[in-house]
């Protein structure tokens, strides 16, 4: 499957269609769907995610993937464990990393570990890491 | 507890009180009810809302609401009409705000305007814009 192919694929590309000779970012958002979380909570969790993730990122990879239009892909992951072990390994693998916790006053505990942001990032970066999740 | 003991204790705070004499930061992002969008969809979108509209805001309210917490809402309205109307007066009220509008790969048609993201502003400023909606 070609670049193209992949982003339309993916179905979060948001605003616009990568040129084939520009490095593709992207961000990833990983969800807990251990939780029972609502969508409503789940949407704000990714946010707080994403924003986070990319205030970690470096100024090139903040512009470049805001420039071509803030490509994003939200996955699951079914315990903390697994949530626990990405997050360590976009670190290890250098990547700008997020894991939130949330206060806890709806829904679930307080600290309770929700979602983890990874990216902006070069896309093979990312997807070496989340390729095998599922779409949430 | 004071403020910053708070901030310590919810690592993430998403939804508490501030404290009275600080001045409170909060975002809030409105999401269509009426696309019947999944709930990655929803989550993806609002955190395309939620960085569009954080880029638009200042520096000064930007770290305000980064280093409080990044306290957000996620609302709901049930048409592209009040969607539209709530873009429209956000922006008359001079708050950063961003409209989102699909890609459309997948499930909705291209070009359909999906959430509004609004803030971070002054939370009673948010609030007379988007008090009455109710949480998605």
């Amino acid at each position: 499957m070609n670049h193209s192919e992949r982003l339309a694929q993916s179905g979060e590309l948001l605003t616009s269609a990568e040129e084939k000779n520009v490095m593709a970012y992207k961000q990833a958002l990983i969800v807990r769907t251990d939780l029972g979380m609502g969508k409503g909570k789940i949407a704000a969790q990714c946010a707080h995610g994403s924003i986070s993730a990319y205030l970690k990122a470096d100024s090139e990879s903040r512009a470049a993937w805001v420039n071509s239009g803030m490509e994003k892909v939200v996955l699951k992951v079914q315990s903390e464990k697994e949530l626990a072990t990405l997050f360590q390994k976009a670190k290890k693998a250098g990547l700008p990393a997020a894991i939130i916790t949330d206060a806890g006053h709806t829904q679930i505990a307080p600290g309770t570990k929700t979602v983890v942001g990874i990216g902006p990032a070069e896309e093979d970066e990312l997807d070496a890491l989340t390729g095998d999740l599922k779409l949430l």
